[in-house]
């Protein structure tokens, strides 16, 4: 039930109406994995320069993550800076330093190669496909993170690895823009007849939405008083979400949703401290305290 | 289980991406009493001028709505011209004509005055207040819905009308600023020190949130493909939550959770068509039809 997670490894530095901090560990793969290792192995795929060392390192110990798919090159780490107004919502971007990450050409250490589940993150879809291409036997299903960088600039290559997905994580800004559609449901549903027959937006603070033919699910955020740094949040839901189904093994309407509460009560961890401070000192009986908590608010069980 | 209601009857100009319609029926007790009737009679209280004749009447035929307590004044009723963008969520005002609603004072007929439960919807919280002093009993329960008009411009008097309320319904902006917080939770926390022990916040087409003494029920909306109007469904809201809390009569857990699912489903009808086309036509049998759906998606009965 391992999933294969190709994505970034990085430096954050950050700062929201709570504070600033700089230097943080972060990027797509850091979170997810983090996230996922709750409820099934991961084998990473990223690259990193020299400033990824041993206390970087640290941070995976102790949990099912294997980093033998992490690339070290001469240089320094994809860094990005960012800085979050009273609309918590929406990131904006300071600056960017591609770094190693600029020439990130993913090569698939050999046991990873026959995962049965691949998470593709928020990377060039030229990169996704090329991992895809990869593996020795197509993955039971493969999920596929994007935002409007690629769906403006890369748009064919976008298309042709969508081709290949079964699950589509996305915000909602970039659902819209991607089907070409005001209405939300309906972009969901439009982006199902491109490829992934799964759609899952992320709508922030308001929850999230999954549909499918036949399935409408729409799930609110955990209601959260205090929220330091929403960095990670949506890469902490797809660890939760895919690290779910990877445990169930099927993609049913129950998993689905069991699935898309535990991504959420992932998110919630996440948001309450700046990185991953919070997540990464995570574990099950966390999980599963707040996901009886959220159950009840929900009233899905006995109050 | 009477509702006593008491706010506009209007006319509306309305445009939004789907088209254009001038002079519908409109008003806060108009959306609220055509939903709320469906679980509860309604008393309604309000100032029409000449404009409002029987075909205006013939909206609220064959439900359990009394007008006795609308007045008739020399003049025009009240008209609002708004539109919206391709954000749903908010409305611009392009156009208000108080007409005889600018001297509106509630007068409430004998009958009115010993009503168990009363909804003061949003109007000049000194109106408010004075209707709350002409009940010869205190109702078991007063809701109040208000707007940063009076937020902004009447803090005072709209202070003194809270500590009279039990549960205020308010919209997530103004949540916020008659709370001075920047996090939705929080501002709905503290508006809980301030008279209401229960505050409803809505958020549009990302639903309700619903805070009280040791409860906090986030519900989605229900997702919709089609949005043709978003008018009046704040108030369409109401008359569901409502209407279930007077139809239960008490305001415990699984009561408020049924209310806010119901003022969901409701104002999910109102927004299917222009003004008050869709919610005027809505039976029993539809609500209850569409409840059992959104209690699909949420997980609450079998699938």
């Amino acid at each position: 039930m391992t999933i294969l997670a190709v994505g970034s490894l990085a430096f954050d530095d950050l700062e929201t109406p709570a504070g600033k901090m700089d230097n943080l560990l972060g990027g797509s793969v850091t979170y997810f994995s983090l996230s996922a290792s709750n409820f099934a192995p991961v084998q990473v795929v990223a690259v990193v320069g020299d400033d990824f060392g041993p206390q970087e390192e640290s941070h995976f110990l102790g949990r099912p993550i294997d980093l033998d798919g992490v690339i070290r090159r001469p240089g320094s780490c994809f860094h990005w800076k960012g800085f979050y107004g009273s609309d918590l919502n929406e990131a904006q971007t300071l600056q960017t330093d591609l770094n190693v990450f600029a020439d990130f050409a993913p090569v698939l250490p050999d046991h990873y190669k026959t995962a049965p589940y691949l998470f593709l993150a928020n990377i060039d879809p030229r990169l996704q496909l090329e991992v895809v291409n990869q593996m020795s036997a197509r993955p039971k299903w493969i999920a596929l993170d994007t935002m409007n960088f690629w769906i403006d600039g890369s748009r064919d290559a976008l298309e042709s690895a969508m081709k290949e997905v079964d699950i589509l994580l996305i915000n909602e800004a970039e659902a819209k823009s991607l089907a070409g559609e005001r209405n939300t449901i309906k972009a969901a549903h439009s982006i199902t007849t491109m490829g992934p027959s799964i759609v899952v937006v992320k709508r922030g603070e308001y929850g999230s939405l999954l549909v499918a033919p036949g399935i409408c699910l729409p799930v609110p955020a955990i209601p959260m008083e205090v929220v330091i740094d929403p960095t990670g949040a949506g890469d902490t839901f797809a660890g939760g979400f895919l690290g779910c189904l990877a445990s169930k093994g099927n993609l049913d309407e129950p998993s689905l949703r069991e699935a898309m509460l535990l991504g959420t009560v992932m998110a919630s961890f996440t948001i309450e401290e700046f990185g991953t401070k919070k997540i990464s000192l995570v574990n099950k009986s966390d999980v599963q305290e707040r996901l009886t908590l959220f159950s009840r608010m929900l009233g899905l069980s006995g109050t």
